[in-house]
């Protein structure tokens, strides 16, 4: 007997799915910070990184997992944090971390920094003074210090959910000046707890089958009823460059959130593409320009407020002239050591309008932008402290981004 | 259309599925060290930590999983190091490895124990020449210098399988004085390569179906053809601890190797029972005493030639009286974080037989022996250097063990 999946709303999601045990607790700590963040007039961001799992069994031992060591997330939160943002680090245990990621255990291990000598530990010679180290615990020490840290681990996908849920609804005391940037890679699919016992797997002739529901979408509630006035930047990681666009396009219409970064798996190190709607809904367009409409150069209102109020972050940051924009993938293979950090979604989506007239939004257009660093990939790994890392640019951009909305606030 | 399910022996299973493309130059890596190990005399054995995944799509980003912290064999590790075995380190990109696990990034973040003074990084004052921190380095250093890890990563079971039989084969010319220890949580099903375009994520009626084949069993190969005078341990994990004799005796049964350390989920950081076959096979025994044979108080042969040869390692190791041994399971509700670490099985294996006569071995009889710390649950996370470690008392019976074995070689 085949069972009709459950189709669930966020709603029905949060009335029939169980709460995770230390929920009310870890609240508690980020109410606390969010308040001592709020008395010291400081942004908050929320980053969520690393992949949340489905476990497939109550006693869990196997569990579908979303591939993401949390490099994009870790990396991005240390440089919000130079840029005085307070971070509610909210990422899958045992994934990267700001600053510990520079010393994987497999790459660079921190116990060869040590030394043992007269029964005392040391710092090896040439470690103590070196750039690398020192600028890493600077940072280190000074976020301490300045409490601008926030950290909370989830594993499943329903700690996740219950967890970006209650984080949202805290910051949104916040208003304009919370952010969130969703770069966790999130399961599309989950065993609901009441199906749970009957879904014990079944290895009938030595096979395995599993049937598991759609999350429910939850950027939705998010933007309309969790944080309405939060600042949202959510990332879609394809593995064909020209699906970036329209993928990126039906997720803004849909959600109706801020920004979406575009990123393809290969060449995610150095380039991602930022997608926005235009801001001012312009009134439908007659037949013949609508392609213009849709894939216009630029927002040169965008542009104008941004030299007005903020000096443009990142110098690389190119508007598209199309959504196609012809320069071919470079990259290589991506072995699982860096393989995605962002949400993923294999649903194909509604395929996108062909121009905004086909739209319930008559108007609807978009700006594409693609920030770009030069291509050095770099050893398989832990990237070097010094090298110029893509998220540096990518955090420059919102920041700058940020402020120009917190100010066109009426 | 339903597709019959592929029966991969492990013969099928190498001829048809792809090697990783970096096993030779592992192997070579392999080859050196064993031999280095050899000119110094040494015992070898190989620990496998941590889960394998199975990935459900070409371009990987989502897979399946066994939850594994990779607890059980980098503490391991460092007991077999201590003991002056070599040690070949296979575990799973980002498990916990040997001396750094004390150290995790969520836990214990050793950029606490660093200083930044005068621009300069130091260690902190009261981690100098505290005990732990000298310790583990100690030893982190002491086994370097010797040269006596070698540490090798898989992430998928694919991985796991083609390396697994690539070192055996490489360690079998200790023969008997190669071990291994075979604590990863390995996957029971996966998705054959020739399968994996046919068995992309399907999203009909917004659910997910997946189907997958069993992973062969390498157990007996490894027995016959790989390493056959190779020292073999298994794990079993089961979440009822009535399950764990039938369970390894069936393992000991079908494979044919020397012992299966059992563990149930909520207790195994206290309790594990050693199980292994009867070393002389016995006539057939007539009705009536066939109980007491099979289920016999200890094996007075071997703690005979223990105490001739080498003095018993763990003193609380303890022979039991019956199969069940009246104790109730201690386990307090294990959490994500404290996962299983050990190979399970979700197919029931066939019933074990209820006395020897029902026996395709009329005379096959088995040795249970529980062995037991204090049970004084560590809060969640890393266990502290100075607390009382299970696996010490593990280490010191096999290396016991299998030193009488060695001895024992006609």
């Amino acid at each position: 007997m085949q069972e009709e999946p459950i189709a669930f709303s966020a709603e029905s999601y949060f009335a029939t799915q169980p709460a995770p045990p230390s929920l009310a607790e870890h609240i508690a700590g980020v109410k606390e910070f969010v308040h001592r963040q709020v008395s010291q007039n400081r942004n908050v961001v929320l980053v969520t990184s690393g992949g949340t799992t489905v476990p497939l069994e109550l006693n869990v031992v196997r569990f579908l997992d979303n591939f993401s060591a949390g490099t994009r997330g870790a990396t991005s939160a240390e440089y919000f944090l130079e840029a005085g943002y307070a971070v509610i680090f909210m990422h899958r245990q045992f994934s990267l971390q700001p600053f510990s990621r520079h010393y994987s255990h497999s790459t660079n291990p921190f116990l060869d920094l040590l030394t043992v000598e007269d029964d005392a530990v040391g710092v090896a010679a040439d470690k103590r003074a070196g750039a690398d180290l020192l600028a890493v615990l600077t940072a280190y020490k000074r976020v301490q210090t300045a409490g601008t840290l926030h950290t909370l681990t989830f594993v499943t996908v329903n700690d996740y959910l219950w967890l970006l849920r209650a984080v949202s609804q805290e910051l949104s005391v916040l208003r304009r000046r919370a952010m969130y940037y969703l770069a966790a890679a999130v399961s599309d699919f989950f065993l609901p707890r009441q199906k749970m016992s009957e879904h014990k797997i079944q290895s009938g002739k030595g096979s395995l089958h599993i049937e598991m529901d759609q999350v429910p979408k939850i950027l939705k509630p998010m933007v309309e009823e969790w944080t309405p006035d939060g600042y949202i930047v959510s990332f879609k990681l394809e593995t064909e460059e020209r699906l970036l666009v329209p993928k990126a396009r039906a997720a803004l219409e849909r959600y109706g959130h801020q920004v979406v970064i575009g990123n393809e798996l290969h060449t995610r190190k150095w380039q991602v593409m930022f997608v926005e709607r235009k801001r001012k809904p312009l009134p439908p367009l007659p037949p013949g320009v609508e392609e213009e409409a849709t894939l216009e150069a630029g927002n040169p209102e965008l542009e104008t407020t941004a030299q007005e109020e903020v000096p443009a972050a990142a110098s690389n940051v190119l508007p598209t002239t199309s959504t196609e924009d012809g320069d071919a993938a470079q990259g290589s293979q991506t072995t699982a050591e860096t393989a995605a950090t962002e949400e993923t979604s294999v649903p194909a989506p509604p395929p996108p309008p062909k121009s905004p007239t086909n739209n319930t939004n008559d108007s609807m257009t978009f700006v594409e932008s693609w920030l770009r660093i030069p291509n050095t990939p770099t050893v398989t790994g832990t990237p070097q402290v010094k090298e110029k890392e893509i998220e540096e640019d990518i955090v420059a951009e919102l920041v700058r981004r940020h402020a120009l909305w917190i100010n066109s606030a009426g």
